[in-house]
């Protein structure tokens, strides 16, 4: 079933009037705001001035506008409130505090034991670096207005369920229940896929286009899909399994069980293999931990070693005949690739995949697509998991929406700002 | 940059407040098709109004409501007008006259020349085929409200234009232009995948989801993806190229130019060459026509000719294999398969490739997509095409919107109906 209700509108066009003002090169007018949604100016007025009422917006100066009334400057209200993003990875737990404009404010690591680990190490792991970032930053927990935790694998976002894990031998674990009582804070559940993907879309490429595939390649591989400039989920949250769709039918095995997967290929773990698989006595492709593998082959390729190299062009004729896939498939405006292959590799990978895109993809929607890095700074998931909670901030019934309204309606005004 | 303005979204809902009556098990009343639809009463009664006032629907009847006031039943006036479907295939142009309830009440099909077929050998046998359809079922052409064209390839719509025909060597053909002419008619130009989807969106499997991919199985392969009840179409109108997506890398060469691409498998050619493999000695297999050759495949395995079942049984194979990619990637909620391939070898073929899907799948995508064979009476690709002359109706501003409620307005009513 459609939900277009005016209240749906209401709150897809609230997100994207504030995305507009933090994209923007500087503060944003509200004509400039409308010009870039395309929304009329009265509903741009209308929204702005529900996002001054909670303090998300304030008004920074003025600008001339040639003759006509000065236009009053938008800009977001970094001291509002903080956020905290948190990526769960496969061997530590890495979360940040973040101000309302999206700024860094302090970032913590925990190590994840060794082995399979289980729901209380990661809760523990969590609560424990999140704890650890309110005292070094010295936030008070009531500032928080959110915490937004990324869970590798496939997660029941609605319950906060983390129903499948890929490292882990654990199913359906209610991790948002369990972290409810450890932090007290309003909390929301996602993978890496999608908190990357947001990140783009608030802070990097997806600032300025509204279809986009955003690719992680780390130790899973996957892409997150954005459409019309709103996150595409698929019917039960799992779109965007790029990572296990079929790129050479029985090819190498992957760890989903299937075999040919793209993420067989494309992974840490993958490239690793294809390192293996074209230099069989080098001790450097060995190692158990495929990012120190990943990073060796980078080393051993730039001093000149012909079999490090090959890996690396292999990879990126692998890489790049996978993109095209996609590039068929959802014809998007920008691929933004990102995540440890690519910082570790990119220098050398991404040339060769560029090149392997244009040989595997169909003229028309190649020529369509613009192929990028991710410029988001420090980790688009922590970022990603933190618009989450940002998101969720701007649903809450009690800061806007009808109770809002009612509640000033009973007050007798509709609101400053305007 | 999205477009979220109050005529958009008006729009919309005028196409799924219709749809909804369509697709209803038999005439609707308000209250269903807001129950239907998640819009509000008023907004259905308002739109129902409009629909009412342009002759689309009409009161048919009333239904008892337990006590309160007898509902009106809505239905489709057929009689409004005509649409005309027509679907340009590899060798012929197949053409169709629907009412406005979308019911066929003629058909035609004329032949292509054999070879490379011209742009105006198009036209000549599209204009022929109109002409023939108004005059057999005695049609004023002022009767007809517009006529759909689906060309195979990619379609640059606004234009009109024909971008690129996988069969014939032709670029950038201003189809639209050169129809014009000829039949006077408003017209609408897609290609068949996006004709398929609409088909099942209005009237097959896609009339009860709003997440549907609709697989298009014949000489060409390809997907079309609707997301949250709207076709989806990509940048720039070239999404779901399904066909063109690698499976096996380094695999069969394709049409295209590429090696390993869905098509090469899974297309009309590819079965053909699947059983040309397992058969190398069988006059059967290698007919030049490789419809005539996949409905001799169908025969010779229902007469336990074993190569013929093992080219069936790969094939499905392969076809799992690539729906199970779209399930991982899209994530949708129904699967619809259909077309010549499915028509000719869907019994035997079906169950191996679902069989396959569950292999491939990862377990919760799989677990949320229904997978089932097309329901749409008759060519989904005609019908479709009607289908995107009936949209065009409803966006028609001099029936609908702004131009159309002033004039209400300067007349002093909003309109019958309500």
């Amino acid at each position: 079933m459609i939900r277009r209700t005016s209240q749906d509108i209401r709150r897809l066009n609230r997100f994207e009037v504030l995305r507009r003002v933090y994209a923007g090169p500087g503060a944003m007018s509200r004509q400039d705001v409308a010009a870039a949604t395309g929304l009329s100016f009265a509903t741009v007025a209308n929204l702005t001035a529900e996002l001054l009422e909670a303090g998300v917006l304030v008004e920074a100066g003025h600008e001339e506008s040639g003759g006509g009334r000065p236009r009053a400057r938008l800009a977001v209200n970094a001291e509002r409130g903080a956020l905290i993003g948190v990526d769960i990875a496969e061997t530590s737990v890495h979360a940040e505090l973040f101000d309302l404009a999206l700024t860094v404010r302090h970032s913590v690591e925990r190590p994840l034991p060794p082995g399979d680990v289980r729901p209380s190490d990661v809760v523990d792991a969590l609560a424990g670096a999140v704890g650890e970032l309110l005292a070094a930053s010295g936030t008070d927990r009531a500032r928080v207005l959110g915490a937004g935790v990324s869970v590798p694998g496939m997660v029941e976002r609605e319950g906060g369920v983390s129903s499948f894990s890929p490292y882990w031998s654990w199913h359906e674990v209610p991790l948002r229940a369990l972290l409810d009582e450890r932090l007290g804070l309003p909390l929301w559940l996602d993978n890496p896929l999608r908190a990357s993907t947001v990140a783009e879309m608030w802070c990097g490429a997806g600032r300025e286009v509204d279809d986009l595939v955003v690719l992680t390649l780390r130790a899973g591989v996957g892409a997150g899909i954005a459409i019309g400039g709103q996150l595409y989920r698929g019917f039960t949250n799992s779109a965007g399994e790029w990572g296990h769709t079929c790129l050479a039918l029985d090819g190498r095995p992957c760890t989903c069980g299937n075999r040919g997967c793209v993420e067989a290929y494309v992974s840490l773990r993958g490239i690793a293999e294809t390192w293996r698989e074209l230099a069989p006595g080098d001790a450097r492709a060995t190692g158990p931990d495929d990012a120190v593998t990943v990073a060796a082959l980078a080393r051993a390729a730039d001093a000149g070693d012909p079999a490090a190299a090959a890996a690396i062009d292999r990879t990126g004729r692998y890489l790049g005949a996978a993109v095209a896939n996609l590039v068929n498939l959802v014809n998007p405006q920008v691929v933004v690739v990102g995540n440890q292959v690519v910082d570790l590799l990119g220098e050398r990978l991404l040339p060769v995949a560029y090149e392997a895109v244009g040989r595997h993809a169909l003229a028309l929607p190649h020529r369509a697509a613009t192929l990028c890095r991710s410029t988001v700074p420090h980790n688009p998931v922590t970022l990603g998991a933190a618009t989450f909670a940002l998101e969720g901030f701007l649903d809450d019934r009690e800061v806007f929406g009808p109770v809002s309204r009612m509640r000033k309606a009973a007050k007798g005004g509709a609101g400053a700002g305007g």
